[in-house]
Parts: structure tokens; sequence; C-alpha cells
């Protein structure tokens, strides 16, 4: 086969082989084909896209290039994969909460990047916490306390990572096969049967309108179908930070709140109905009734913290934080955030948030930056709340007074404020699954 | 500027201004944009294509990247451009007899790769010939001699150059801005100020529909414009190979003919159309008419003879050709070549004819590979005329008796004939200027 020709043959807008895909993705792998070749042949994916059989033979690809795992027949395992968010820590209660429900969750997170935080960064936090664990390791701290929350590790998907790495400088990132294949392999390749997939909807978010969601998701299905996972894909209108605390501590102590009992209502429907789907995947439960009785069962029996704890000391971390905040890092200084005006919030940029955090190290812009676990942000009001001028809105957490006035301006900024009072949009548009894509 | 950002403006269909494109391209050329980048963009420029003030930019990118001719006032420079068949000498021709109308014709040329034929392969033909010389030598050659015949010195626009075979291996090559600023960025650079384009329009030809043909033209015409330079583009149907002879030598012996007055019906009809467009562009001559009968002169007078007779000896070949054939290589074995069926001849497919003769060596497939110059064929029959079985369609020169059959078989397969009788389509199909272009 020919470099040059499938370029031109997907260039040109037909469908490539399975046999040709693999040609493609080995012969780069190897060398044979120029990185210079890959990022032509992605471009030309970004407009021409990939059908489901496409992006299935690129799936595997990227599952071949490393090691997956299989658990034992019994083991019912699950994960949650979300497009990402502002303060989304939905993942750290999840885990404990499923695994303390009976599922076994093997889950590969990431780190933060940009305005959107990320699940790794905030493990550790907590103090010794490790997450870098070879396959085998992760698969027997997994089968041993039902959850392990590891980073990808080298030998996870290693095509994907280097593919990845080329989009990124490219700019063929937004290619819904691509993160298709990118989003799947992954999740493929660690063990989970099945995957519930928190997709963003909406102005700022991951799918700008629900139409192009809807696309994305049937690819996401039907590629997990394909190597025989249950995909259930819960679109979520999500453009507000998540809860109240954005940072990567303070996240850590909102989810232990939370597995307290202490619950935020954004954050604990989202976090019930993503377990939920988890259960009735499974069938673990027959009702979504059902799930969220059980769900709120393991919270207050003290269950899930119990298993949140496990999981800490599994990983090296120190549980003691669970009952003494004061473990964590702090920052060293908690600045009032004042409104400046009176309103009803229409809207909150929660990118522009994010952001505005990378400027106390809550975050970071490149990979190699360094970050600061105590800093970050804790924000009261919501959609539809009225506030008024010199109202606390909240509190700044930072190591640096210094910029903290302009940190401060962009948050309130990312506050749009209307004189008429606003109606709350539902937070969970809708669900699809496999039973909802027409063959 | 952030080379990604760069690339995503054009994915998501953008116009580039000059400095964008300007930096895009000399970081490019620093080494500061990686190739991967640089193929990421010419794919996204291929979908999203280019407005005329960015092939503009671009077009002078790859000027200011060599050196460029100016000649002095007075000078009066006119060249031609052909998209490429099979078959055409008609640069042959058409330099001397410009030159012998008082026109300056600084003509760089390029060699045949796969179908096509390539001018400086053809003179190269010619014993002793020499087509490589300093953009000072042929500036020199120019006004000495009125014309010069050369080949792509180093010196000129060596990032065309670059990206050109960039784009060979990464499928972006047929992009109608990408093809101007390469073609544009060569005749501007070389000094030209009356340029013709010669469009092959067709199916098998550069461009498929006389639509994307014209949109091409456009292209070509106000890039020229926003240079100085006067573009006329003809349209031509010809998609049999042009004249009668095929091959290095063998071309050069039929254009050695035609300044002879030994003409092919289309040959001539193509030659005296693109003079004369050059002749009206330069206001050397007032009407058409006028041309052509200053074009037939220069011929019959022999004066067209003997400018080239003078290029040839100028650049180092054996002048004597001209009157002494013998004197060019010689094929070792003339093969007749036998019309298998009867009928009139519906369409030849000189594409086809074009490969089967890189069997005999009269071209390559590949810039390393080597050629014949004695090798090639002479084929009589047009679009419209009757053959019968049995009938000499012409003849095969070639070296190598062993694989003759196969191209014999290849050539007159090229052939499609009909029962009924065939009417012929008219060759010029039209022609533009910016006069044609609504601003």
């Amino acid at each position: 086969m020919n470099p040059v020709e499938l370029i031109l043959k997907k260039r040109n807008g037909y469908i490539l082989t399975a046999e040709e895909i693999n040609f493609f993705i080995n012969s780069y792998l190897s060398g044979s084909i120029t990185e210079y070749q890959m990022s032509a042949w992605l471009m030309a994916v970004y407009f021409q896209g990939m059908v489901p059989a496409e992006i299935s033979a690129l799936t595997k690809c990227y599952i071949d290039s490393g090691k997956h795992i299989e658990f034992p027949e019994g083991f019912v395992t699950a994960d949650k994969h979300s497009t990402g968010g502002v303060g989304d820590k939905i993942s750290l209660m999840l885990a404990p909460i499923a695994a303390a429900l009976g599922l076994y969750v093997p889950m590969i997170s990431g780190r933060g990047l940009g305005h959107t935080g990320g699940t790794l960064d905030k493990l550790e936090a907590i103090p010794g916490f490790n997450t870098q664990f070879s396959m085998e390791q992760f698969k027997d701290l997994t089968i041993k306390h039902q959850v392990a929350l590891v980073g990808q590790s080298a030998e996870l998907v290693p095509a994907d990572k280097r593919i990845y790495a080329l989009r990124d400088v490219t700019a063929t990132v937004e290619s819904p096969g691509l993160i298709t294949a990118s989003i799947m392999s992954k999740k493929i390749a660690e063990g989970t049967k099945h995957l519930v997939i928190d997709l963003k909807v909406g102005s700022g978010a991951f799918m700008p309108t629900i139409q192009r969601a809807k696309e994305l998701a049937e690819l996401l299905i039907q590629t997990g179908h394909d190597f025989g996972q249950k995909v259930t894909v819960v679109f979520t209108n999500m453009n507000a930070p998540l809860g109240t605390h954005i940072g990567n501590a303070l996240e850590v102590i909102e989810a232990i709140d939370y597995l307290k009992g202490i619950y935020q209502p954004d954050t604990q429907l989202i976090t019930e109905t993503l377990v939920a789907e988890m259960l009735l995947s499974a069938e673990i439960v027959a009702t979504k009734d059902e799930a969220i009785h059980k769900i709120r069962e393991v919270v207050a029996n003290g269950t899930a913290l119990l298993k949140f704890k496990e999981i800490i000391t599994a990983q090296g971390g120190d549980a003691s934080v669970c009952d003494d905040y004061s473990r964590f890092d702090q920052a060293k200084h908690q600045v009032p955030i004042i409104a400046e005006h009176t309103g009803y919030v229409q809207s909150i940029d929660s990118r522009n948030i994010g952001y505005a955090l990378i400027g106390v190290k809550a975050g970071r812009m490149a990979f190699t930056d360094a970050i600061d676990y105590g800093t970050g942000a804790i924000l009261f009001p919501k959609v539809g709340d009225k506030v008024s001028q010199g109202d606390t809105l909240g509190t700044l957490f930072t190591n640096d007074l210094a910029n903290s006035t302009a940190v401060l301006q962009r948050i309130v900024s990312s506050y749009k404020l209307s004189s008429e009072a606003v109606i709350k949009e539902d937070i969970i548009i809708g669900k699809m699954t496999i039973a909802d894509i027409s063959v």
C-alpha cells in the first residue's frame, strides 16, 4: 500500500478498509510513514470524517499498540468518562459509591490542562497518593479493592498518546472520529464492560449543540458495542462550575463532604444519575429509583466513605485527610470575592473562571507547569440565584496576593447578571444507549 | 503568532492576513514551524481554499524566498505555461517564433513525470544542449538571444520547491490556490510581463470541467495582475496526444519540421493561437489575423528556424540536428503499430499512451529514473479519423523488443473506436483575461 494514496483516498471522501487503517497506523508507529503524512491524514479525517467501521479499526490499532486488561469471569466492571468541566469532581464520589454497591471500577484518569481540571491532580492533592502503576498493578488493585484511580501508563494505548500529541500541535483535535477512538481505546483497554459518558452540551462546552453531541454519542456507543462494551451517554447542560469548590485539594474536600452526606444539588444530581446508569447497565438494579435509593444508602451508612479511605490507603495516600482537612496543603491567603452589581445570575462562564484560577496556580497552561494543590476558589452563586452588590460570592485561596486583584476581577466578570428573574435550565438533558441507535 | 492557531484559523475557514501567511511560510523555511504543521496547514488549505489576497501573499513569499529577474526598460518579455499533456512540444515552436517576432522569452521549464513529458528532457535530446544556468546567466542569455530555455535553478522560488515536494507526498497537490502560487511565483520571478497559459480541460485533463478551469483561471489572472503581469488563459480541449510524435528526440524533430513549414493541424492551431495571444497581450499586433499572418511569415521565411538554431548554439547544443535528424539518439528498433479493429476514432486516451511509453523509457515514473532520448512513438490517427483492421496506426521506437508487445497493446487499446462517424470537438474552447473578471 502507498501512504500518499491512502491520504488521497481519505481526502477524497472514501471509506478506508480496516486493512488500510492498520497499515497506515502501524507504518506510522514503525516510522515508515512520516509525521507530516500522518498530520495531513489527520486533517483529511477532520474534514471527511470516519464511518463507525473505520473508527473501530482505528480504536483496535490503538488498543493493540499496547497492553490491555481482561478481568476474570464474574467481575462486573464499570467506569465513567466525562468530557471535562470546571469543578468536575464527580469521579471522586462516583468511584467509591459504585464500588460500595458491588461494581469494579478500573478508572484511568488524566491531568488538568487549560481551564479544565484533572482527576489525577486532585487525587495527588492527598498527601502520599500515588497514581502511577503498571497495568498489572492496576489490575491487581482493582481486583483487591474494587477501585483503582490511576494515570495512563506508557503501556496503555501508546499509539493514541503519540497521535494525540501530534493532533494537539496540528489543529486536528476536534474530530468526532478521532475523539471517539481516543476515548474508547483507553476505556476498552482498561477492561471496563459498562461505560457511562457524561457528555457536556452547550455554548462553551465540549459539544456546542445537542445535534452534534448526539452524533458523537452514536459513534461512542457504536464503537463500544463493536468491542462488547455497553455504553450509556448522558447529555448534561452544565456550563457553570460543578458544586462549590474549584481547585485540587478544595475539590477533594467537597467530595469527602459529599461522602459524609453534605450534598450540593448539582453534584448530587449528576453523581446519582451517572452511578444509577452504571448500576442499570450492569443490571444490579432494575429501576432508576432503586438505584438512587441504594446510592443514598451507601452514603448515609458510611460505606462509600470507607471505600474511599480504603482506596487512598491502598494507593499510598494519607486517609486521615478525610477526618482532618488541615492535612491538605493550605493556601496562605483567603480573599473574599465580592459582587460588584445586583441582579439574577443569568450565566456563569466556567471556562473564564478556570483560566482565572490558573493565575493562582490551581491549574496549568502546559503539562510542564507546576500547580499549587491548596489554591482555588469556593463559589456559591448558581444560575438563577439573586446576588446583591457587596454580597460575598465566595473565597479565593491563593499563595500570592500580588495578582489576586486581577484574578478576583476575572472571576467576578464571569457572572453575567440580569435585572429580571432567570429560569434555571435542566442539567440532565437526556441519555442514549445502543437501543436508541437505528441499525 | 502561534502556528497552531494559524492552522486552526484556516481549518475553520477564515481568511489569513498577508502578515500571517508571511509568518507561517517564513517560520517553516527557518525551521520553527515543522513539516507536520505545514502539511496539516496545506491539507486545511486544500479543503478551505484561499482568496486571491491570500494567494498573492503566498506567491510573494515564494518569490521573496529566492532571486528574481527584472529586465531593463523596453524589453517586452512574454512566456507561455501549459498545464501539461502528451506530445505537447508547443514550447519548442512557440519560443523561437515569438522571439523572431520581437518578443523576449525567458522560459523556465520542467522535466517529465508520469504520463506527461517535460520541455527540459526534450531539449536535452539535442546533443550538447545545456539547460542548467544561474539566474544571472539566464537573464544574459535572454537579453542576448531573446530566448533562453532553461531549468529551474536553486535560486528561483526555493520555498515553492520545498513545499511542492511536501505536497507531493501528502496528497495536497490539487488545490487551486496552491497551484496558482506555485505556477505564478516562477513565471513572475523569471521576469515575464505577458503570460499565456494553456489550460487543458476535460476528462483526463488537468481540469475536469470548464467551470473548475475558469475558477483556476481567475486565480491565475488575478495573481498575475497583483504583480503587474498580464495573463491570458486559453482553454483547450485536448485529451488526445498533440501532433504525431511522442518521445523526446521525436518531438524535437516534429518541432523542427514545424519550423520548416511542415505543420500538423492541431499543433498549428494551438501554436498559432498561443503566440497570437502573446503578441496581442504585448500590443505588437492589433488583431488576431495580423498575428497569424506574421507567425506564418517568420516560419515561411526561415527566421523562426534560424532563431531556434541560434538558441541551440547559445546553450551549447549541436544545431546541425536541425538539418540532419540522424544526429539525434536513434532507437534500435522500429515496430509498426497495427489497428486490431475497424471504426471511427471516438477518443484517444493520451494518459494511457503516456504511461505505455514509459515502458520504452521515453518517460519516467520517478525523477531518478533514466530516459532514452530516441524512443517513443509516431501516431497518425486523430479523433474522427476512420481506421481499418490491419491499418498501420504508426511506429513504436524502442531499444528493447522484449516488452514491445505489451507496449503496443497498451497503445492500441488507447484508441476507442465507434461504428458510427464521430464529430470532432473544437480544440480551442475559449480564453480569459483580466477584462473578463468582474471586480
